[in-house]
């Protein structure tokens, strides 16, 4: 690919939108890293390499799209572009500023300052000690950049998340109709949205650590959630099931679900005064979750202990009480939200938001988004909590 | 507005666009006729004068346009842009295209054919005897001509389905939240979208003969249901209740939309076996339709009354019971959803299709829709029957 497009000089936004795809190609392989891309120009701007984060203790992307450049002397004067600024701490690899301080380099532009405030900045100024220059994205004035850092930051969102928070972060998926449903009050459930749509939704499954479903999903539709696009076919994600009852407990070993991935990589999330058998004999895993005064799982513990169990993302995808508890708790951080151009009705069909809301129209649940695109003929809405 | 921009030439694509615009002046003013508006350019490309048909009866856009130019000489040479072929037939007005052939224009183009069979086309063979270049917009093979074609046909949307179809054109109009709901079932509505989309909806609005509410939203909120716009003052259109049982009689004379229209601009749609006085006494008038086997208003008999009663377009506003009646017939041809980015919840909100839809999810009502806008927070889509 490298070879392909190396005729043309690069603009900054351009080698940056590429370090972005880059590092998009880390999702579901490096968590709880970050997913990180880099691009690298020589001197006149043509394009030299790109590299990505591509497997968690693996080489990070800088080191990655170092190693493809096989003449060293290419790298005088060169401009290295990387979405987070390169680490200054001994990890599960050494520092990437420290290798890159000793080239003969012009320029680093990195997108995003490390959130960690102990190390925020360092490895820019070990960069700039070593008299190069170093500059973040947001300093960077210019027509389009800002919409390159709003990528850059939904790029590293669970990341920066997980840092800030130090909390398990949480997305809603939805498929609906134009009127908000899911499916029929009879049970009768089906795909709402187009192939391209349900294509997209395995792009964002990939990006989290666990799907989360109800245990009424389970039982009824028996789902793999696994990652079924062409590069994922090696993915193991792990999935947990909201079940206040254990009463999915039975069916684990003959499920779908145990058939793409290890019993251990299954969660079960129950009461904690329930007595499922799990864990101990190398079955799923039962979390046993406290109980609300309502009698519920308790959301925040149930985060807490995701947390501790390294599930750092979930993806939510249904049912309408899972989206209930969530919402109600208002513990999400987005909502990906598709909407087929079709109409369900309300006289029989189910909507997803049917087992949330208060009683008054000010009990709303604002939402903010930009503008939604299209996959298909569906649209697509990436919303956040206001 | 003419001078300020006439010192650039104008591509045929700016000149159609601008008189897409100008038409859109007469939207409320000229139905049955459609909206039309017109650019003349002169031989250099210049923008010369514009114009379009302000009011049933007066003069067609291209008097409009032609009225403006005082010196005929600059006639010489020039390029008319019309959004609907020039009219070959004495109307209210004598026709267009023998007053544009007498003139010595080089080129004449008009966005859509005269959709009646018996004069489509005559108006282009006037001018092309007389010498004129006269091509339709659809003959333009441009890259941008299909995005303007669109916007061609929906500008002219509801007169050509009365004219196709000699049947009264019908729209839906829904602001939701994101998951459907228009209100509470405790009875609580408020403004759900911002103060953009809800201009938006009075632009709307303008381009219908009458607005449609069912009996209970007049009855529990006493609308005005008028025009709201700046140029829009002494703009006067019609309502019709939909109100099988003439519920809302007596509270006519009394209500807000009888305070800014006269009551011969306010429809009663009851059901033919019910005694319903109005009409007679300079009134409101009572429309008495046909009952279907299950005791409702029919549909096809209100739409043919409408029609005969000069509204050949109507805009409703709801509530879910008019919707219901509508989307279940299938009788609209386009529906206007403009949907706030929030969740109402379905624990206690109503839906607009609450009243809608069938028990199998193949009984969904399909719809197509090109990328939605955003006014303000709120997205709009516009979408048709598939």
């Amino acid at each position: 690919m490298a070879e392909k497009i190396a005729t043309a000089s690069l603009s900054p936004s351009a080698a940056m939108k590429l370090a972005i795809s880059e590092a998009k190609k880390g999702h579901g392989w490096v968590s709880p890293n970050p997913v990180v891309g880099c691009v690298i120009l020589d001197h006149s701007g043509n394009l030299l390499s790109t590299g990505y984060h591509k497997k968690l203790g693996g080489p990070h992307a800088e080191v990655e799209a170092l190693q493809q450049i096989k003449d060293p002397h290419k790298l005088k004067g060169a401009h290295v572009f990387v979405t987070l600024e390169p680490c200054s701490h001994f990890g599960r690899t050494p520092p990437c500023a420290e290798a890159l301080a000793k080239l003969p380099l012009k320029e680093v532009t990195y997108g995003l300052l490390d959130p960690n405030p102990k190390v925020s900045g360092r490895g820019a100024e070990i960069l700039r000690k070593a008299g190069i220059t170093c500059t973040g994205w947001s300093e960077i004035l210019r027509e389009k950049t800002k919409e390159i850092e709003t990528e850059l930051n939904e790029l590293a969102e669970i990341f920066l998340y997980n840092q800030r928070q130090q909390k398990c972060f949480v997305s809603l998926k939805v498929a609906s109709s134009l009127d908000g449903k899911i499916g029929m009050r009879s049970g009768e459930s089906k795909w709402i949205t187009g192939e391209l749509a349900r294509q997209q939704s395995h792009v964002l499954r990939a990006q989290y650590d666990a799907v989360m479903i109800g245990k009424n999903t389970f039982l009824k539709d028996d789902p793999s959630l696994n990652v079924r696009l062409p590069s994922y076919e090696k993915h193991i994600n792990s999935v947990v099931i909201l079940d206040p009852r254990g009463e999915s407990r039975a069916k684990i070993e003959s499920s779908k679900l145990a058939r793409v991935r290890p019993l251990e990589k299954i969660f079960i999330a129950t009461l904690n005064d329930q007595n499922i058998s799990g864990t101990k004999d190398g079955g799923p895993r039962v979390l046993r979750i406290r109980k609300t005064s309502g009698g519920k799982l308790d959301i925040s513990d149930l985060l807490a202990q995701l947390w501790t169990n390294e599930i750092k993302s979930i993806f939510v995808e249904g049912g309408a009480h899972s989206f209930a508890g969530l919402l109600a708790a208002r513990e999400f951080q987005r909502l990906h939200l598709f909407m087929a151009p079709i109409l369900l009705g309300g006289a029989h069909g189910a909507s997803w938001t049917q087992y949330f809301g208060g009683e008054k129209m000010s009990d709303l649940l604002a939402l903010d988004g930009t503008e939604p695109t299209q996959f298909g003929r569906d649209f697509y809405f990436s919303l956040k909590p206001s």
